[in-house]
């Protein structure tokens, strides 16, 4: 796989409990990490829209067309605005692979969703859907989900496209761009 | 001078005739091109807040004794709103660099100040200010300014922060993330 893919990665910004919706960011970069375009969105926070709100920014960015994969930071954004990613590779034909550093903690996600959602059941199986498979790493172990992609194929990209500690670089920098915008300044993870 | 050296580029977003401010973004990079932080701020179209935004933007950032250098894309923002950058270095201690890919049309520009601003001869003195120096570059020639520090210095920090094209980096991410925040998707500058 050569260094020259693009990738997109889509992040959310922090939000506050007053607020009704919340930015998203996309981020293509090459595989090796030179940045190619932004793009932005808002998504309802708790809301269902995140699905639908990536699969327009995924194909209408001018890059569409020569993107290897999309990737995302765990399958929940604005709160629990789930996303489909079967629905995502369905409507887009971009692999979608979801990346987390930590396994969910499933029972305590049920219990939230119970208590806040009428259509719990809806967003629990969304998120409960798909094999997560582990990446060893140098660093700490990362959880990843796919679609439309092999294992061996998405852990190629996910190698390819992190320079530094476990998150791949179209992530990294989407959370950057999210917080920064959102906060005045960003807060980078490792 | 060392890649792993870290600059801030600060751009500011398009905007339409009916805003009133627009966002401007900070970009921190190490000289290779690894994104730090991202800062966010919001001045006057045609103000006079852009020197103090700015100024309060570096000081501000946790990344603030790092910085080797703070670029800009030539010495206007938000419209008119000028940069002094004599004050920016004086008050920051930060070595100040100003790039632009062509050279200033200054009677067209004193032509349109003296026309819009009653104050229109403070803002020719501070466009003027300051010698520009061409640098010649693989493709077309860029024309900086600079303040605390030299010519050499400063061609050394611009060099070793551009990856491709003849835009340094931080200043090149700053732009993509600027525009793509205020248009939903970002047009590069080559």
């Amino acid at each position: 796989m050569k260094s020259e893919i693009r990738i997109l990665g889509i992040d959310d910004a922090p939000f506050s409990f007053s607020d009704k919706t919340t930015d998203i960011l996309g981020v293509v970069m090459r595989g090796n990490g030179y940045m190619e375009a932004v793009l932005h969105d808002h998504i309802q926070i708790d809301g269902n829209d995140a699905t639908s709100i990536c699969e327009q920014m995924i194909t209408r960015t001018r890059h569409y067309a020569q993107l290897k994969a999309v990737l995302f930071d765990g399958a929940t954004m604005g709160g629990f605005n789930i996303l489909d990613i079967e629905s995502i590779w369905k409507n887009t034909k971009i692999p979608v692979i979801t990346v987390t550093r930590n396994q969910p903690d499933f029972i305590k996600i049920r219990l939230a969703l119970k208590s806040h959602f009428s259509d719990w059941e809806k967003r629990i199986k969304l998120l409960e859907e798909g094999k997560m498979e582990k990446i060893s790493t140098y660093y700490n172990p990362i959880y990843i989900k796919f679609k439309g992609i092999t294992f061996t194929k998405a852990k190629e990209i996910i190698t390819l496209s992190t320079i530094r500690g476990v998150i791949p670089e179209p992530l990294r920098v989407a959370h950057i761009i999210a917080s920064g915008i959102s906060r005045g300044e960003s807060y980078g993870k490792a």
